[in-house]
C-alpha cells in the first residue's frame, strides 16, 4: 500500500530563501492528507502538481501562522473550483471560530461541509480510524496549544499461496477466512494449518509528525519504533538556549529523539530563517543519527510501497 | 518624484497558471505602500526584492479572501524581523476583528503600533494625506463592501530657474517665497515677476486602483483624468452575464471606464483562472482603448519619474 509523504514546506516562521512554511502532503493507498497548511500552501500545490479535490483530511498542528494561514484560501479555493464532498479537519477548537469570521465577512457558504474534529493536548487520542489507517495525536509541548500527528498504516490481511491453494483446489468463499487467519478443512477431514496456505502480510508501517515542540521525553514513548519521524530541528545546537526559550528543537535534539525512539529514519525541518544553507543542520544530526534527510520542498519520503 | 507601481498579483480568486491573487506595490518618493495583500504576497514581495520594512502603509480593498489572506502572515513577518515603527493599514473594519482573533489565538503581541483607519462605502473619503499625496477611497459596486483607491500626486512647489537668479544674485533665503509664487523686489526697487524667475512644477499625477466592481458609472466622475487607472477586467464580455452576476466587469467595459474617464493609460488585471493566456483579454480592451498594458506580476509601470 502506497504511503509517503511528499514536502510542500520547510521553513519556520517566515517563508524566505525559497523555504515556505510548514505543509506536508501525505498520499496514503492514493487518498491524500495534508498535515499543517501555510501560507502559499496552494501555490506549492500548483507547483507540485497536487489537487485540492484529492485532499479528504487536513491535520492543523497549531495555531501559530506558520502552520496554517493558507488553510482559509484553500478552503476557499476547494469552493470555488466545485467541490460537494465533506472535507475533514481535524485542529485545535479555535480553528473553527476563524474560520467562520473570514467565512462570514466574505459572505461565502462553502459549497461542501466541513467536520471538524478538534483536537486536545491533555494526552493522545486517536482522531481517525478508517480502512488504511489511524491518526493519533502527539501531545507537544510549545508555546501554544500543538499536536503532532501518528499515522499507523493498518495490519493487512495475510496473503494466500496461490500455488498451495489451486494445488488444493480451495473454493474461492474460503479465501476472506484463511486471509484473516483460519485454518481449512478439505472435504476428507484433512485439516491445513493457515501457515502452510498464507503469508504474513508486512509490518504496519509508521509516520510520526512532530512540529513544533520542546525537546520533551514526554512524547517519546508514543513514537517508538516510528518508520519514519519528521521532527522539527529550528536550530543548530549552539542555539540550544533559544530552542528553550521559543519551546523549538535542535538538530541535534531531534536526533536524539531519532535515536531514543528507535526510528527508522528521520527527516527534520522547520528551519529558522538565520540558515541560508541547511548543511550544517544535516552533519548536526547525521553525528547522533546517520539515516537523516532534510525535508525540502518537492521532494517525496516513501514510507511504504 | 518617483512614482510607480509593481504588479505582486494579476489573478481573481485563486492562484493559477503562476498568477498570484491581487497585491501590488506602490512606490512613491521612495516610500512603500502595499495595495490589497493576497495570500503568498510576502513569497512575491521576496521574488520581486520588496522589503516589509519601507512598507508605512496598507490598504485593504475588501474582505475577499484574494484581496487580504496574506496580511496576517505579513505582519507577523513584520513583526518577526524586529519591526517597531508604525504600520497604518486601512481596510474595512472587520479586518480588525479578524487580525485581533487570529493574534490572540497565536498569542502575538505585535512589537510595533497599527493604526486602523477604517473604509465606508457611502461616499468618497480622504483617508491619507502626507508630503506626498492624498487617497481617496473610491466606493465600488461589489457584492460585499469595497473600495478602490486614488492616489493623488500633491503639487510641487515651482522650480528656480537657475541662470536667472545667479544673475540678479538673488539671495538664498528669498528662494522658498519665489517657489511659492512670490515675485520678487531688488534693492533698486526693481519688481521681478515670479513667471520670469520661476516655471511651473510638473502637473500632478494620479494612480486610480479599481477592484473588485461591476461596471458602474458612479464612481466615473472621481477617477476622471488619472494618470494611470487600475481597472479589474475578470472576464472577456462573452461572460458579461457572469460578469454582472458575480459584480465584475470585462476587458471590454474596463476599457470604457479608461476612454470615459479620459484615463492616460490602462491596466487591466484580476483575471479569472478560465483564461490560461491573456492575450484575449488585451486585444478586447485595446478595440476600445488601445494605450492598454497586462498586469503582470513583476511589471513595474512608471506613473512619474
Amino acid at each position: 500500500m502506497k504511503f509517503e509523504v511528499t514536502i510542500l514546506g520547510s521553513s519556520s516562521a517566515t517563508p524566505i530563501f525559497n523555504r515556505n512554511p510548514t505543509a506536508q502532503i501525505l498520499n496514503i493507498n492514493e487518498k491524500l492528507y495534508l498535515v499543517d497548511c501555510a501560507e502559499g500552501t496552494q501555490q506549492q500545490m500548483l507547483k507540485f502538481d497536487v489537487k485540492g479535490s484529492r485532499i479528504d483530511y487536513i491535520f492543523i498542528s497549531h495555531l501559530h501562522g506558520d502552520h496554517y494561514l493558507g488553510l482559509v484560501g484553500l478552503m476557499s479555493s476547494m469552493h470555488l473550483n466545485g467541490r460537494t464532498k465533506e472535507l475533514k479537519l481535524f485542529c485545535p477548537a479555535p480553528l473553527k471560530e476563524i474560520i467562520d469570521l473570514q467565512l462570514k465577512y466574505s459572505e461565502t457558504k462553502l459549497h461542501y461541509p466541513v467536520e471538524f474534529v478538534f483536537t486536545r493536548t491533555d494526552s493522545p487520542d486517536v482522531i481517525l480510524d478508517n480502512q488504511d489507517i489511524t491518526v493519533e495525536t502527539i501531545p507537544l509541548d510549545h508555546r501554544i496549544p500543538c499536536t503532532g500527528f501518528l499515522f499507523r498504516q493498518k495490519k493487512r490481511l495475510r496473503k494466500l499461496i496461490k500455488d498451495r491453494i489451486e494445488e488444493l483446489q480451495i473454493p474461492v468463499q474460503y479465501y476472506t477466512a484463511l486471509k484473516k487467519g483460519k485454518d481449512y478443512e478439505a472435504n476428507d477431514g484433512t485439516i491445513y494449518k493457515n501457515e502452510v496456505l498464507t503469508t504474513d502480510s508486512a509490518e504496519p508501517k509508521s509516520y510520526a509528525y512532530c512540529s513544533d515542540t520542546l525537546y520533551n521525553p514526554k512524547y517519546f514513548e508514543q513514537i517508538t519504533g516510528a518508520t519514519l519521524l519528521y521532527h522539527e530541528a529550528t536550530f543548530l545546537n549552539d542555539m540550544v538556549d533559544r530552542a528553550n526559550q521559543t519551546h523549538h528543537t535542535t538538530a541535534l535534539q531531534a536526533a536524539q529523539v531519532a535515536i531514543t525512539t528507535g526510528a527508522e529514519k528521520l527527516i527534520i525541518g522547520h528551519f529558522s530563517a538565520r540558515y541560508k544553507t541547511l548543511n550544517e543542520l544535516l552533519d548536526e544530526a547525521q553525528t547522533v543519527f546517520p539515516n537523516t534527510e532534510l525535508a525540502v520542498e518537492g521532494k517525496t519520503f516513501v514510507i511504504s510501497e
